[in-house]
């Protein structure tokens, strides 16, 4: 299996938060991002999101922005959360012309993705949930949700195009329809085979998920692992951050995982570097990833076979500290 | 509607935890605990704990207590986390003598159930987890767990009897394989249609789920809300506390959305009555519960649909403080 | 006892996030929204956020909006997080230049204050702290944090002015070096008698408070609550929420509280209404408040003594069910 | 410095939870137990549970058990949460006859690890706390706890003993009175100089602190870290994980922390290995902490200072990969 790496490109730009809403650094020439991105040792993919990077205006500056320093587009983010239309939700939206709109915008980035030759929607409807109890009628917003994606899921089957559904517990919205792993396959479920779930390692961790586990259940049932993003946090909200800087094992055990059940999907790079120099951030991860897939490769799948065959914690722990930490 | 409530006949007894096994109070005796189940204004339906409450040799015994004070049995809850044995799982034990007897354990309790006149199962797989990243075999386990949960799906069947299986995010084990509403529903559809979900609200709080979502999805995706367990907690761990304790609106949303989804099952009291009076709290539990369904059928199912077809926290606000909250 | 309530200006315009920088709503007019506030019933007093409302140079006309409206000046928040100067800390950052401007600013609202009959700063140092583990000394610090805020304290204790400290334990950094009740007094105490304490309930809850406690916490060491601001939410998030949407007995306890220690600050709210209405929503929490503190003045603080010292969940279970929920 | 490596003996030993009050292991020989923790490379000390390891009956015994391995005792942890009379409070019950006891069995305690030639008591009162909002005050309590507390503290002072408080957010109380760092110091400042602060590194997980910062905070409040616990875990509970099993840096924070604080205390494993091999669980705790402590060596203090001091985390990210990470 050859590893293939990735970056979004928004990642090594500015950031904001709701207290600071002109971002914590100056806005980046995006040309600068795209080569920033191609320097990173191992990164020949690069995810784009619509509105902020990709529109069917810019396409063909984009191709040729790409082409020069040969990335490929890994995957279409459309904005479904950007913009004050999205505010009350897009595909799930009380208002029958912004289902539409979501819709069409999806559709566009269907048509932008194959023009890019690419093949993968990642699709996070982060403002498709809701903020109080006692507010929303649950069934019909999930009637919705199951329309609106089925619409997009027809338009890109005969196009070839996969969509991968991303799901967070929350952020933007205090409860997201899509929030974990198992709920998001449900829903790909129905929708048919050219549609699967996107695992952001975050946003797994905040959902209190072991992510090896996430995998192995999504090969189960249906194969409909179409997508990693990765970054790291404290477990208790969606930081953000730099792959490593808190976890190990369990990114060491995705990386098994990812292998046990022949991913052959992105391992794209999804961060907030808030206040720190964007690509700097984005390549750690990188060299982090490919470090314990170094690891792995070199200890072999059949080697953490037989560890995880035993079952215990003890010599478990004796694999970390004789091959994971340094001596 | 007619509501049926229960109880959990063990939480009127002794509770321990890990720092004091012997248990904070003294050891009741079960006829009291009966009879004192019974004396619950409503209260109609006691659930019994295999090993615990319920064996094949006291079945007749047991019989002769409920109708003596009147009790039907709303379910049985076979022990799968009460003994040495099941200490490192019960259905997906690596030992297959270990499967047979947590599969044989329901077997019993199918035909307990059956003889005193239930038709309901509620299994918690408590064990079945796992402790540690990079120890388990998530595929083969969760292939077990399909396995023989299915084997005891087809002996109830043919009894007509019901499986609820409650999830829990976690404890006893750090990891549970039935974690949160969807990932139980994904397994309930394998295994047909006399198993479904049972949803216990603090285990669901603690999950960051929405019960009323929850209630929601199960109806959407084959009518699979089989039993619920009511307690409150601060929504960190499974405190097992009085209802209404701490959170109040989210038990009004339940008790709406059980309406408007036709649940037709017990309301069952299920909490850790540590250090207060046991028959106290669980009554406290029910009161609660008639209070606000009182409420409910007082301002009526079609009045909260349009509050809800609002979709505006300023209004729920306003209903809160108008109709909920003392004045 | 008579209770001040008061508002946080900036609630009742528009809000943003990091994935909608522009905001959900329309910029309101400054003026509308001042109106806005003091058409509250029992809304006397109102909060002004540095840069954002006030500064030196609209001093005199925001004095005369106030006057028209008849509203005093609760306090003033001065800006330490919302421009980039401060991304990477206002009063610990490594540029003592960056340190300067802050105790400066901090300065300039202390006399914005007076100015405005006021006495009260409320000091949010909110991108004080840190993302990541390993990279900061925590004792230099906290060393320029107690030096800083120090100059601070200084320059109002000679202008009457009292400091009131908010803690919140993330958000916008991953940690913050004010982060819980008695991490906050622990430097309050230090600093003097004018320098106390700001609970944020919300922050409060996320950090596993029970603000009761933390009120008579910071009563009995050295009565160094001098400050609350109110919202609501899931505990595990600054949510932002109306007051009541989640919570019922907390915020009863809360009142309690406040009249046991003879709190004698504002009652102030301070919420995200990302899509609400804003002044509805913050209307919303006064009306929660004030119906809860109807009840109390109704029960009597001494009635609520004999409750508290039966130290029985299931005797105060009771007393919700008959005067805290409606019947 | 050297560091000095030690165990709780009963970590080696049976461990139950609420579902399992009889264990998940079968009981071990006491005198097996102390062998098994002498037999741990470096480990030097064992930390005492009363009335399950230590009384005042069987002192000598335990003390020739101990030479014969050649183990110092040290800490002796009395017994304020494992028997029915705890149930409702130790040092805050509000039965002087139980406080009394509680400061007693302290007391007894204090003499016992003085005739065990140690001079550290680690005190937790895990059953001081309270469960339900609206049923405690808090007032009261708090002021039972420095009354009973200091009562404790004079006794060890004038034999030279040290106490060491060790606090905990929850469980078994759903609150404890000694729930976090700051919390504890600001009693352990008032209780006077032979009165301080026990991290346990999974209860401050837990807390959302940052170890490294709490050691720091304690250094520059009057040098109270005492004692340190060291177990992992997912940082939502009290998961009592072998060291290593999830984090890495912030360990190798810790014991940076730890040498930049000068600690000369004890480095001691507090784990509840379940299903695991006790010793082994423990042993592995030890040989992860040596192995970092290793690479702290090697590297040296001044070259983290110097990467402190940079305070980027990529910077850290690099350091990470290539210090602590195998390659």
């Amino acid at each position: 299996m050859t590893r293939k790496y990735s970056v979004i490109l928004g990642n090594l730009g500015n950031t904001c938060d709701r207290f600071l809403s002109s971002g914590y650094k100056d806005v980046l020439n995006k040309d600068m991002m795209i080569k920033q991105a191609a320097s990173i040792e191992g990164v020949t993919g690069i995810e784009l999101v619509g509105t902020w990077d990709i529109t069917l205006q810019n396409l063909e500056q984009m191709q040729q922005s790409l082409n020069a320093v040969n990335l490929q587009c890994a995957s279409i983010i459309p904005d479904h959360f950007g913009q004050k239309k999205w505010g009350s939700g897009a595909f799930v939206s009380t208002d029958k012309a912004i289902r539409d709109e979501a819709v069409e915008e999806t559709k566009q980035m269907i048509d932008a993705v194959t023009a890019l030759d690419g093949n993968l929607i990642n699709l996070w409807p982060g403002q498709d949930g809701y903020d109080y109890p006692l507010c929303t009628d649950y069934i019909e917003d999930r009637t919705r949700l199951l329309d609106t994606l089925g619409e997009c899921a027809a338009y890109a089957k005969i196009r070839n195009v996969r969509l991968a559904l991303e799901f967070k517990p929350k952020e933007p919205r205090n409860h997201s329809y899509l929030a974990r792993t198992s709920d998001t396959l449900l829903i790909a479920q129905i929708l048919g085979d050219n549609v699967g779930v996107t695992i952001d390692t975050g946003h797994a961790f905040m959902a209190y998920e072991n992510v090896g586990e996430s995998i192995a259940m999504l090969k189960m049932f249906g194969d409909k692992l179409f997508h990693m993003h990765f970054n790291d946090n404290y477990t208790h909200w969606d930081d953000d951050m730099i792959v490593g800087s808190i976890h190990l094992v369990e990114y060491f055990e995705i990386l098994y995982w990812l292998e046990k059940t022949a991913y052959t999907g992105w391992i794209s790079m999804d961060q907030y570097p808030y206040r720190e120099d964007g690509c700097g951030a984005i390549r750690s991860s990188v060299l982090f990833l490919q470090q314990l897939a170094g690891i792995l490769d070199h200890v072999g799948v059949a080697e953490i076979d037989r560890l995880i065959a035993r079952r215990d914690p003890v010599a478990t722990s004796k694999f970390i500290r004789e091959q994971l930490v340094a001596r």
